[in-house]
């Protein structure tokens, strides 16, 4: 029985107790929120290692990372590395979106790395077994598509992106709309692609009561991915983009009464002034799903600074609903991220999130707070303690050292310092 | 006469029409809003090598950099450095925060140094003299404060931060308000120590007239100062910041009336969802003066990254009507930054800044369009000629390759060329 099962009839599980006690929330309010679709949690029935963890209304907005080999890139020593740094840096989700290598062997071993909740997008395997075979995307079949998802599922991942809206209206729709980036999802433009070539429906679309069933049988959540979204600011919030929205809409509800778990996911490039209508327009479609977002980053021009662009998009449409922000790192649109661009798009990524999260969790607040206390006390010692990149901090203060009690920035000019000795004024402990 | 007394007499000056060209808006426009003291411009009537520019309402968001020595480091060619890399990347104006060494003799290298528009504190450089000579920072006198004020501005600095707002009535009430942080504004804190200890008003406020006289001589744009502003997410928007804001209010109308131009200053460190409200009421208080933030970052907990935090807060800030933001680096909060940290802050502030003027300005959002057009066509010629920072887009493209015409993230399985070749999708040219 799925969470969202157990959820209807009334029960709290184990999973939404575990999540209750990390969250500090009341694990009625969550089963709830978890029963009506707007809250989901990952947890595969046969990922037993996982630490359950929940996404959506009334819980702390979480961040995923993406990793993965590449067909250019095949490092799976690297990849493991990645998984552990963007854990170590706060990642609550991986994204194991490997497409070069054995590909079996890496999600098994990514999913033994580390304990948290990983997600696939399955298509990426039967895609790339197709190349690899020396055959083209689009000889796929639908047996293979389906092959890929349910050894996914067996696998224990708990939860993967399905492009069911990419339906055969839209895409002849794509053909007539003019768009400045056409399309930039990956797994929505191999779907495009075979039902363009065959003629025939998405299969995801045309068999997504089976595609249910067996959701419900490993109890995974299905991230009901955007294909059409915007792969530029000019093509935000255009009619491919909304209709998509409405297929999945419809297709989130359809779940609901099969007991799977949801999520909608979103764009992607969008102007910062359109950010807040995107992201309620998702709850709207969706009768408020979680809305699992990729930034969106606000402007297109910093290559190498995407993970930045994406922080700002992504701590507003956090602010505006957004649950579940996916990072991006600096290498986006340029390559495969390195370790280092893991670590620094984890952390941008974290500083959207916690900044929405503390205007609603005291515990997280709290830890801001004392950050205060420490720097109104010049306490360096515990700044070192609380802040996030404990590395970071040390390395800044030996480059740039002081003489003083306070920072080479001001030194005895320091304000806190005068405040202390010619105000005496005393901070709050 | 100024800017303010040209615009309120109906002319429209040398500078308005250069703005109103660079900026390709209407002069008249420009004019009337400067004539209301809704925008302001940096050209002081020495200042003969300056490109000016104006900053408020119906211009683009600007960005500020802050350099310059401190008392633990000295090393003027850095300074120098700085200043010339913040333009590069974008900074529209350089203030120098100078607290060590020659500081004449650095304010005047980095003003000739750059031909942007030069803000200073003079109030650093009456106290870092009394701690030069031996004294206490409270022993300076009345005229010490002055001189140095009269000296930057003689010397052509086209902006300068006075603490006006930081009056004997609000000193008096920081000592029975609990704050976490009690006060980080340097020039603030200067001054209420010199307040409390002499009992004597803070002479920019009683003689604030002199100062206006002063101002308008050169045609110096006096930024108000939050010497009360929050140094931690606790103590916003908290009684002493607001009552402090409306002091300021009250000086901006006084200045207007004698046709000197002003900006008010804002935090700081402010939760994320409060933003919106601090910038609102500090137009409301000022009768739309144009807002100059510093950040605010959203979170304390990311020493480090506190230019991530920045660029959140400032991109909400400028949405929400903030006028200018003053760039954070890396460093803040740990030392005196790098050029390294210095080009890291300017570029997360120009992102913050651009993604804001993208929405109002066509001109900015043709870039982003053409940007767009670039990574349709997989044009990496072109994309490299938009990218804001060529040498980081070259750097991970270098260091991530890829064998196909794509990049290492997708290699052939990369939905731009996958679009193009299956669904014969044509991009807009």
């Amino acid at each position: 029985m799925t969470q969202m099962e157990e959820a209807k009839r009334g029960v709290i599980t184990e999973e939404m107790k575990k999540i209750a006690k990390i969250e500090k929330i009341d694990p009625e309010k969550l089963r709830r929120s978890v029963a009506k679709g707007h809250t989901v949690i990952f947890r595969n029935v046969n990922h037993d290692w996982v630490v359950p963890v929940a996404v959506g209304q009334g819980v702390r907005v979480k961040v995923n990372a993406n990793i993965g080999t590449s067909r250019d890139i095949v490092n799976v020593e690297e990849e493991i590395e990645k998984a552990k740094i963007a854990v170590k840096y706060g990642a609550d989700t991986i994204m194991d979106l490997s497409t070069g290598g054995d590909l079996d062997f890496i999600r098994r071993k990514i999913m033994k790395a580390v304990n948290v909740p990983v997600g696939t997008v399955p298509i990426y395997q039967a895609a790339e077994e197709m190349l690899a075979r020396g055959k083209a995307i689009i000889e796929m079949t639908e047996d293979d598509m389906w092959k890929a998802v349910e050894k996914h599922f067996k696998d224990g991942v708990d939860f993967v992106t399905i492009h069911a809206g990419v339906t055969k209206e839209v895409v002849e729709k794509l053909k007539r709309v003019n768009r400045v980036v056409g399309m930039v999802s990956r797994g929505g433009t191999f779907l495009a692609a075979w039902i363009l070539h065959w003629g025939e429906e998405n299969p995801f679309y045309k068999n997504y009561e089976y595609l249910l069933e067996l959701a419900k049988e490993y109890d995974v959540v299905l991230s009901l991915g955007d294909g059409l979204r915007p792969g530029g600011l000019p093509d935000a919030g255009d009619e491919l983009q909304i209709a998509e929205l409405y297929t999945i809409g419809r297709l989130v509800k359809r779940a609901r009464e099969f007991g799977v778990q949801t999520m909608v996911e979103g764009p992607g490039h969008v102007p910062i002034d359109q950010i807040p209508t995107h992201i309620r327009l998702m709850k709207i479609a969706s009768d408020n799903a979680p809305v699992y977002v990729l930034g969106p980053i606000v402007t297109d021009i910093f290559p190498g600074y995407d993970h930045i662009s994406a922080a700002i998009g992504g701590a507003i449409a956090a602010l505006n609903g957004a649950d579940f922000l996916c990072y991006v790192t600096p290498a986006e649109h340029l390559g495969l991220p390195t370790i280092e661009h893991v670590k620094e798009g984890v952390i941008a990524t974290k500083i959207a999130a916690h900044a929405v999260n503390l205007t609603r969790f005291e515990e997280d607040f709290k830890i801001d707070y004392q950050m205060s206390l420490a720097r109104g006390k010049l306490n360096w010692k515990e700044q070192f303690k609380i802040a996030f990149d404990k590395e970071k901090f040390i390395e800044i203060r030996k480059e740039r050292p002081t003489k003083s009690e306070a920072c080479s920035m001001c030194g005895d000019l320091c304000a806190i310092k005068i405040v202390r000795e010619m105000l005496g004024h005393k901070a709050r402990s």
